[in-house]
């Protein structure tokens, strides 16, 4: 789109007269090379900005033939202008806004217009002299009133264009009607042409492919929490596999969720037209458009707390690898379950089911920040380490606080689904009611006998060691050592665990049932 | 605003006749009395509000004057009613918004008028059957072809009501141009009455108190910057001291800075707007518009640290008090001094002049960086209080970035400040090249020794405790019993406080000087 930089940047290069003109050759090639990209660009960024050109083409084609047909003509005679104006101010890129601006311009000038001939046939009761005055005071008043209403955000969410069309209606009727005395047939005239572009644009924008701003913005959001999604999923690989490709995969990072950040306005615009909308495919007249802002709303909130986690994932601070170690279990689960939660909210949003997929992965996101808990209450780090520790300490705590978010996504998605009747998907079997069991891992905790500090240590009584296997099956724990290993639905991360937990949290805040250790004391 | 919901809500109370009609009475009460409230609070927002509302009743009552007097009539006749039109459509709030839709349009039917003029000739050589088929062609390839155009975001920022204009007047050229025969008369009064039209809204809207979009610039992102400063500045006393009335200074904090996180929409439109207009004020024709655009944006990224920040703020995770109070001076210097520059850079932006009184404050926020991180380096945490102490020091963290960020502001708003030419501030006596004396405390250093653990250690030999008042003067260290406390300027936070620091990092990270000690050992 830097087209007059790069002509500027072209001239400038431009020494002596010979090689300026040279130059200028260049510079007028470089600069249609560059609008030809710039229009391959555009186009190929949204392949319904092409169509929507050709459609708006069209509507004024239709509009201008049956203009230029006689009979018309002689029916309408140079009113039909206001056919022409009416398409090409109504007809927006979206079915929303072309029914808005369409319905607000008809409502409008109709108002108006009615209200025009009543001050009319008012200031006519003043006399030739008054007559000018009364109009003159008629519409500064309504101007001004009608100007001040356009503040209202309500008004300028919905009616603005209304409120214009209303001024200018009411401002041309009465000034004119002080000439035209054929008021009445002007004022007809003029709404049927207008109807006539309005409708042209409507139909136009309605039948040939159209563009739904519920549509778009049902897809936005969707694909907001998809770019959520890969984020965590590309900081998962990025910080804690230091993937070979970093420039390249951290540059696709950034560009993803960077735009969920500024999203608020196109958001807002989009659920405005939606609302204006009939029903089309997948979605009812009266889908809870509102409830799209909720969850673009709760996206932002998380996209905020991933911006903060970037800031980290760039930084250059030595790291205390010992530490990263230990929390890297939780934080990995953290980071790809909130993913595949985020994942599961967007593909069940854009399938149009209840987001029941997405409800597991919150549970097991859950499930490793309770780890991470257990963890953090469990490490031992020397005194130097404190700062080595914070900046991926940092990092768990963001982590955690986008599972949150992430929480908080998943359930206004899930509110969406019961508000527009999504139906329960069909392939999992699991009832968006009845969360699916909560089960992470299956395990045999073995208590463990450190025989150097058995002797001196009193308050390691209540601690065990749990050898995990990543089995989800209805089998028995002790039978773990028989079933296939991989065989896990739910989590497919890690293979082979061991964790050092507290006992007295454990039974409380895991999922899985503990039994009473017999003997437990701390293992190192 | 919620006119409809409480009219709905007081309707559902009616139960019985009578009782509906009572309601309804009252209902309808209500009702007004809240439309009654939304004016009131909408004009009290902005009252450059009503005054616009007048600006444009003022504006289409001249022209409508225009229309009404004979001798204008006469010269015009009905192509006068595209004066009014003008008049509504291009009046815009702000200077920049008439001027840069007055231009548009005054260009746009220019080059369409030329255009469609050449169209109708080209047309012509094609006889009487040809002719609408080559006008109806020419209309749908410009028309398509210039809808494309609006796709291009810089078009579509600056251009786009020009855009429109083209083809509504290119469109309406052609086909009026097929039945009217006197096509440069129409042309001509067209493009008279829309100069009125465009030169009363201008000039209403230039001399008649007016809305500098550039102003509003300039003070939109001032405000926000000071929205960061006054968090910063409720965020040290919320946290740290706890303030007594939290429901209200957090509602208070909370309203401010939320609303720089989504300003990004505005400041761009306001930026464009600003191009338009011409200088005025203590702003010159070429105002580095885009740097605003530029201070924003790291405003904005400040901000969402903020927001991350902010939800640490709420959490009711148990503290290590312990840790937090070690911590704390550092990050209470960092967040005050933080805010400090913030306020400083804002208050030197809204004065133009250059924002020097702000380095000295990043100065002092970045030795607290470094205070922090000397301070992580020496405290010494138990096992078991890891998870107590992470939520403070992920706060010190994003305090610690937060800075960054803040000196990133600074470093823009300075860049500005060259651009602009801004005055340098003639209060402080700072010259903006040489950053003032980077003092943060002066302070005595007395070589400790710690009798039990000297025989046994040998690396501590580089440990000193530094006893340290508050005061910035020109005497000597040795004489600070003598003057009076509280006499700092920069920092007055502190009134004594205890260091315990590593003498290694201290002389080349602190900013005052560190005599050699003679006997260092470990205190503890």
């Amino acid at each position: 789109m830097d087209i007059i930089e790069s002509t500027t940047q072209v001239n400038n290069k431009g020494n002596g007269c010979g090689g300026f003109f040279m130059d200028l050759n260049k510079g007028l090639k470089s600069k249609v090379m560059n609008v030809a990209e710039c229009i391959k660009k555009t186009g190929k960024d949204d392949p319904r900005r092409v169509i929507h050109s050709f459609k708006v083409g069209l509507a004024l084609t239709l509009v201008s033939l049956f203009y230029y047909s006689r009979p018309l003509y002689n029916g309408f005679g140079v009113a039909g202008m206001w056919a022409v104006l009416t398409v090409v101010v109504v007809f927006e890129f979206t079915v929303g806004g072309t029914l808005s601006k369409g319905i607000n311009r008809g409502c409008a000038t109709l108002l108006a217009g009615a209200l025009g001939i009543g001050g009319q046939h008012l200031a006519t009761a003043f006399g030739k002299r008054g007559e000018p005055v009364v109009l003159g005071a008629l519409v500064f008043i309504l101007a001004a009133g009608a100007t001040f209403m356009r503040f209202f955000p309500r008004i300028k969410a919905r009616y603005d264009y209304g409120v214009v069309i209303f001024i200018l209606t009411f401002s041309l009727v009465t000034v004119s009607g002080y000439r035209v005395t054929q008021l009445f047939q002007l004022a007809n005239q003029r709404l049927a042409t207008i109807l006539i572009g309005g409708a042209t644009s409507m139909l136009v924008s309605i039948f040939i492919s159209p563009v739904w701003a519920g549509e778009d913005l049902h897809n936005l959001v969707a694909s907001n929490i998809d770019k959520l999604a890969n984020y965590l999923q590309g900081f998962e690989q990025e910080y804690f596999h230091c993937s070979e490709d970093k420039e390249k995969s951290k540059s696709a990072l950034l560009q993803g969720y960077k735009s969920v950040l500024g999203s608020k306005a196109s958001e807002e615009s989009l659920a405005n037209l939606a609302r204006w909308e009939p029903g089309h495919g997948r979605f009812r007249f009266c889908h809870p458009w509102k409830q799209y802002l909720k969850i673009g709303a709760l996206a932002r909130e998380c996209a905020y707390k991933i911006e903060t986690l970037n800031t980290y994932l760039n930084s250059e601070i030595q790291e205390c690898l010992e530490f990263k170690c230990k929390v890297e279990e939780p934080c990995k689960i953290m980071s790809s379950e909130s993913s595949k939660a985020l994942k599961a909210i967007s593909s069940s949003m854009k399938a149009m089911t209840a987001p029941s997929a997405a409800k597991c992965h919150i549970e097991n996101s859950k499930t490793a920040a309770k780890l991470l808990k257990i963890t953090l209450e469990t490490i031992s780090v020397d005194d130097a380490e404190l700062i080595a520790i914070i900046p991926t300490a940092t990092i768990a705590s963001i982590l955690e606080e986008i599972t949150k978010s992430v929480e908080k996504v998943y359930e206004s998605a899930h509110e969406l689904s019961l508000l527009a009747h999504f139906k329960n998907n069909v392939e999992s079997n699991v009832s968006p009611e009845k969360p699916p069991p909560q089960i992470l891992h299956r395990g045999i905790i073995n208590p463990l006998v450190d025989i150097d500090k058995s002797s001196n240590t009193n308050n390691n009584a209540d601690q065990v060691e749990i050898t995990i296997r990543d089995i989800i099956s209805s089998e028995s724990p002790e039978k773990v050592e028989n079933v296939p290993s991989k065989s896990c639905a739910v989590v497919n991360i890690i293979d082979f665990v061991k964790l050092r937990i507290f006992h007295k949290s454990l039974s409380s805040s895991l999922p899985w049932q503990v039994p009473q250790p017999q003997q437990c004391i701390a293992y190192r």
